[in-house]
């Protein structure tokens, strides 16, 4: 069982958008047991698409189409799907009349040729409603290879995988199970690791691929194995990850959870009755984005400060001035001072404090570039840890937003 | 002039990382001429590979692969262009200094024969200096073909692309130029624009491209051509983007800039010695987010409250408790309330207040899911506007984050 999947679109070519449909595609299809042997992302040219139809229907069952669904010239997925299948296009009233109603409802211009041209579809199209747009999926079934056609709208194509494409597959393909696990390490690169597990790494069935994946001082170590016999893959994965555990027992902080950090520690303040609040200077308000990006954050999550100045930290933080000039704006002292003084004007139970330099450089402070200082205030009391993520900005930004969950996750846990 | 991009792991595949490079990539050898041809993704399987790169050798001059270059066991790249290029692998002198400079430097754990490994390369391979990181770039010609293997880490990719890919790349192929030109609109779907630019359309020159980008509200409308004739088409793109404007007037918000948005108005604050900070609620930190990721932006940028719950809108922001009775937490008085308290307690020229509802529930509100209030307050006076941005979470977020930056972007420019 293999799938493709073939992005349309100049826009992705010359990096004018991110593509990141395939990686929720692939997810999904991981899922239920089908394997992705490649992504493809063509420009908007028919011959060029045609080639890509047909080098995917040499390597794959299921051919994945996202993009050129629209309703303008440059949208030709659906004319080129007609010649690929030797096919025309039909109106299909049911399409018809959805368009019809979303122009009512929602659209203010009204309905034009040009809309109602999308209800057309090819003869031998399944058609799978879209319920957030105007552009169907379109699904072609070529004896045991199945071609499906979705809007390259994110919010519209993830709908249609969940709600049509997963549901079709598992009914019309036998599949094996595919089970991943992820053991995270952290403190030890990946060379050094390699060398550590050495002998377990030789000693792998071969159904079973061990890949590392380091990203920003992490090291995620996945064992991945596909078969029918679900009981037998399973038990060996569980039983090969334990034994890879006593490995990097020093190193190990956890199994990759299928949720995010953000939404564990959401979990855990919710059935805890226990609220946060962030005072955030170098990350800029990126630690807060996280945490309320999970639906239903409004329960626990009370609210930020992003203290980018020297004096919204006096003011808003009740950060002590003398404390700022004594011991400078990066130090340990302000980031404790930051999280007690947030936790006590929100009156929260767990309070984040950063403070840091995230470059590219060393502006007023005398912390070098990279440097991080961060704490987490408890009912229990108060911590705080530094570090030095180095650069680019970004980095830094990204890895002590991290970081900061991380701890707050673990003096929550520790609680609970 | 055509390239093609190979992303090599199992991790892209899966769904585990969104492949950005590619994105990069293509943008960067499109600011010099150069066409992604197509970007493919492959597993770490040795064949695949091979096949790959034989596929893009037919179809581009410039084959550049990402990713597999790590130390570990489960990164091939190395190995099979190698095998691709009946080559094989020596010790290169410059490399190994720089990786034990590296690790003397940055990394406590000691130096091991692993890391050392990444000294090995193509004999037939030029090498490509790695500054953040211990695998080199390589660079291996065949003829008129040049493929280029490059880290997959982002960072690292993207300074060798900028210091050495593109330099090798100006230097050994003529070639032609790329103009791309885009038209920002606001207001209009992306069907009801192509009735009105029918004429126009049907009547460009061949060499001349129109796409339609439809994105949460906005419909981007590119042109693009290329040519040996730089002068001509420039000349004709400017007229051509003139021409298109006269159709779309009344929609027409601006060319799409090279900077992003949140980086044109750090530099129209700093320019004008104007600061900054934000009220942001059902956003949650993700305007904050953005402003915060421009380098210098702590010289505009004072700070932010997300307040998330009323009582830190009561407390932290100043809104009076009557207020949010009257009229409900989710209303322009409170969005510009919001805006007016932090605009005032932290002494800024500009303020941004929002307020809204990001679904996925009504939660306590009474708004329905996507409404939302943005409050632009500035030396000037404030004003307020109302949007429905629909659902889900995600895109009420964005939508709103980045609406509210337009907002003060426009409100800006007025006095500026």
């Amino acid at each position: 069982m293999q799938a493709e999947i073939i992005t349309i679109g100049d826009e992705i070519l010359i990096g004018q958008i991110v593509d990141t449909n395939s990686a929720f595609i692939g997810k999904e299809l991981n899922k239920i047991g089908v394997s992705v042997y490649q992504i493809t992302s063509v420009q908007d040219d028919k011959a060029h698409i045609l080639k890509a139809f047909a080098e995917a229907e040499e390597n794959a069952d299921i051919i994945i189409i996202t993009g050129g669904l629209g309703p303008t010239k440059d949208d030709i997925t659906k004319h080129t799907i007609c010649e690929y299948f030797n096919d025309t296009l039909i109106q299909n009233d049911a399409v018809l009349k959805h368009i019809e109603h979303l122009f009512a409802k929602y659209i203010s211009t009204p309905i034009s040729d040009i809309n109602r041209q999308q209800a057309l579809v090819p003869t031998k199209a399944t058609v799978l409603l879209n319920r957030f747009g105007t552009a169907p999926g379109m699904l072609l079934e070529k004896g045991d290879k199945t071609f499906i056609s979705l809007p390259g709208v994110p919010y519209e194509m993830r709908s249609l995988i969940q709600h049509e494409v997963v549901p079709f597959i598992q009914k019309k393909y036998n599949r094996p199970h595919i089970i991943h696990k992820t053991i995270m390490t952290y403190g030890l690169g990946e060379s050094a690791i390699a060398s550590r597990i050495e002998v377990f790494e030789d000693s792998l069935p071969k159904e079973v691929k061990l890949a590392y994946l380091p990203n920003l001082g992490k090291v995620r170590l996945r064992l991945s194995a596909k078969s029918f016999d679900k009981e037998k893959i399973e038990a060996d994965i569980e039983r090969l990850s334990k034994e890879l555990i006593t490995f990097v027992e020093d190193i190990f902080v956890g199994f990759e959870e299928e949720s995010s950090i953000e939404a564990f520690i959401g979990d855990l303040l919710a059935k805890n009755k226990k609220t946060l609040a962030i005072a955030e200077s170098c990350t800029g308000g990126n630690i807060s984005k996280m945490i309320s990006s999970v639906p239903g954050a409004s329960r626990y999550f009370m609210g930020s400060v992003v203290s980018y100045s020297e004096q919204v930290k006096i003011n808003a933080l009740h950060v002590p001035k003398e404390l700022i000039l004594e011991h400078t704006v990066v130090s340990a002292e302000v980031a404790k001072s930051m999280a007690l003084g947030i936790q006590k004007s929100y009156k929260v139970d767990y309070a984040i404090g950063v403070t840091g330099n995230a470059g590219p450089t060393k502006d007023k402070t005398d912390a070098s570039v990279g440097k991080v200082y961060i704490a987490i205030a408890s009912p229990e009391g108060i911590f705080v840890e530094d570090f030095n993520f180095g650069q680019p900005r970004e980095k830094v930004i990204q890895r002590a937003s991290v970081k900061a969950l991380e701890l707050l996750k673990k003096t929550i846990l520790k609680k609970s």
